[in-house]
């Protein structure tokens, strides 16, 4: 289960390019010296083609691996909320997505390597088996070479296995776990970690135990393939800075799963 | 120049797929019975995940060729107006659309085999070199094996044969011709050809002499691969059967460049 | 309860200016030779400034009433799905539209006299009671003299009397009814009446019993002021104009309750 | 021409609410405190009913005058691009935005008092007189007591008050003028005052004189009713107080032209 840490390795993934026109969102440029890997937004629940090619560029420029980010078609509400698609639908429109990621990433001069779900669709291809199963057949139709990075304990993980593709899992660098291995309610007090450090040392010590560790202290053993900071407030941004100098200093090597 | 007909060869192209949600448009199911190559829309101008992943699987069932068609994000428009938009913005706006058309067309089991530009970006591309370029350099940054389909005479055919690109020319079923090789605007009397028989026959003596037959009635030599027919009104389908009907009879073959 | 046909009065209303720039949807200038009141679409589910002017302008000359038809900001589902807004964000949305409609009403030479909800909107007013109640204060706070146009037996009806408003109601002149009063789900044998003939002797019966005749044969007393016809097929004008015939050789009076 | 300031009166007004869903613009919280009107974003450029309503709120509880601040429909560009609209369209899509901004401030208690065009639009009522004729002519047609809020010394001045509207006009706190009155190009040096102390001392002298100063010099008589501040980076809202505190200390009241 636990390795010693000097073997150990794992990944940084954030969400970027989030912004649209004129319209900013999150420090890419600061969140680039920190991370290994960005999740890029495709133009449904933000991005844009000019964003979308400028921060592949700029991911390239920073070594960082990039990713596909697709969203619920969903501008107004950011891709928040869980739209009425039936599953085949939202087969449709992730393929859309990571087609025209895979486009711009090639012509920045960038090679897209994985895909991850955003949002209200993420949270959704955690918890619900036919999303979860859309989401990674059009992956796999697209091109099935693309890695699929899913939560970690969720659905998506043992689907996207099944269907033979390579699979990454992540834990969140902020975010509270209950014992059933889902994320507190952001209504729950102690759901969200503000303490960069205490946020921190709780990662450093799951990467080290190869285990989740819960709200009440319980510990749910999983495959860590990757890290999720934030970048959209000054905090976050400090969290995930400490929490990669606090994993470099226990000897994890932090690297893209995409290497 | 002229050729005997036995040895002539031209593709059939319509544009297909440009329906939104549950609005319609085109009669795609009869014409994909008579073309040989389909247009798709990319989702800018017109079309929709659901509606592209549909059209390619129904042009794979029809073994019809299938292109991107990538237009202004303007669905309100249609993709008719020439948009505020640079040269560098529209090769990355065009880029991003053949993404999302070749993985729908990978998802539904086709291939993508060419890019043709919609409405008023088809239009610029004639007339305004550096669009001409932008267009030309975003297929070539997205998949340089993807021919460009241009129109006869127009700024883009030479811009994309130096750029090292496949060039496939066409000529409209139903459209006049100016001296200079230009449409004729739709204002001026003459400008569309209504009556299927005229159209037909123009259009074999075109084919049969390599060359554009204008309003005038002078001729311009042009490479001709590609004749453009319309979908649109039940007036057009007839044009476009009439088109095949003649060709056929004067012994021209009617199959799909890419092949 | 029921009253002899020669002092009844109902309206007929239809869905109108469903379009989208190139896109059409319904045949409005047909219908509006049959109805009393169109419901026109304020640009969130369909319709632009330039459809919406246009229909008030058509509307006005065939002295038909006309009504905001506000739906979810959703124009690739065409407003028929349950988006996932809350009941203040619908209470803004509608307030937008009503707006919106007012003043395009005002600016072709009309005026707006009523709302009625669109689609899976409109369904939801039918069934949830904050959702009714959102809509209601939107019409209230923008314009307490609109009236509200209600499902029959439906949620709003009530809501939208206590709050003060005039409250019209309206039965559908091609949909089934429960014994609960509510539209058998189109799933059902049944649950759709294609004979113009049969719907126009259903009506004619409704009508003249105050009634609401169910599925099983039941009668449901209500109030009917309207009759909600449709215009997107030959064969629903045909079923609007047949209930129109049927209505006035029963000395029915066919009048906007606008007026 | 010029009065004495004891007698002198100006409104200071501000773009606000071009936020969009989770996407936020400009220091409103902030403005609301210096200007004396807020000119709301209608959802087309930017702004969406939620934060148009909250907008609304927040201007009655400074007691702000509000104005609608019609652009055209380009999210992506956030209206600063001169979309290819014939006049009589834009007349309708500024009529529509009207409509919907009268409904979302009567909402939120509020009136709205005068219409500003925006960004490209703006720009274009500044120099082309069918624009500016065709917003006019929207203004009247919705609401004739609304004010037409334009720019000193362009086209829209003279229409709106042949066309028998109260009209306001505005200079710019932060942009120098040519001496034929009209903006210099930002491209041009010097086209953008940067120093709060030195925008404030200028417009104190405009507003003092009754005269726009070129920037060689030169004086243009016009009417001031109103002076333009931005509030999208914390220059422009220290500019934005600046020159109020300047104008007060000359004795000049700051005061809504509404009132």
């Amino acid at each position: 289960m636990a390795a010693s840490s000097s073997s150990l390795m794992v990944d940084l993934n954030s969400d970027m390019g989030e912004g649209y026109g004129a319209y900013t969102m999150g420090r890419d440029a600061e969140i680039l010296g920190i991370v290994t890997s960005a999740n890029v937004a495709c133009g449904f629940h933000a991005g844009d083609p000019e964003i979308m090619a400028a921060t592949f560029r700029l991911a390239r420029e920073n070594r960082v691996a990039v990713g596909a980010h697709p969203g619920f078609p969903d501008l107004w509400g950011f891709g928040r909320r869980p739209m009425p698609f039936s599953a085949s639908e939202i087969e449709r429109l992730v393929a859309y997505q990571i087609g025209a990621a895979q486009a711009l990433a090639t012509y920045a001069g960038h090679r897209l390597s994985y895909v991850k779900a955003h949002g209200a669709l993420g949270n959704l291809t955690q918890t619900d088996a036919s999303v979860a199963r859309a989401v990674t057949r059009a992956i796999r139709a697209v091109d099935p070479t693309l890695i699929c990075l899913t939560i970690a304990l969720g659905e998506q993980t043992l689907i996207a296995q099944e269907m033979g593709l390579t699979v990454k899992s992540e834990i969140f660098a902020d975010r509270a776990y209950t014992d059933a291995g889902q994320l507190v309610s952001r209504q729950i007090e102690g759901a969200v970690i503000h303490d960069a450090d205490q946020a921190a040392q709780r990662i450093r010590r799951m990467v080290e135990r190869g285990a989740i560790e819960t709200i009440s202290g319980r510990s749910l053993a999983t495959q860590i393939d990757s890290i999720c900071v934030h970048s959209d407030t000054p905090g976050a941004v400090a969290i995930a800075r400490r929490v990669r100098e606090t994993l470099e200093e226990a000897g994890v090597r932090i690297r893209s799963f995409a290497d």
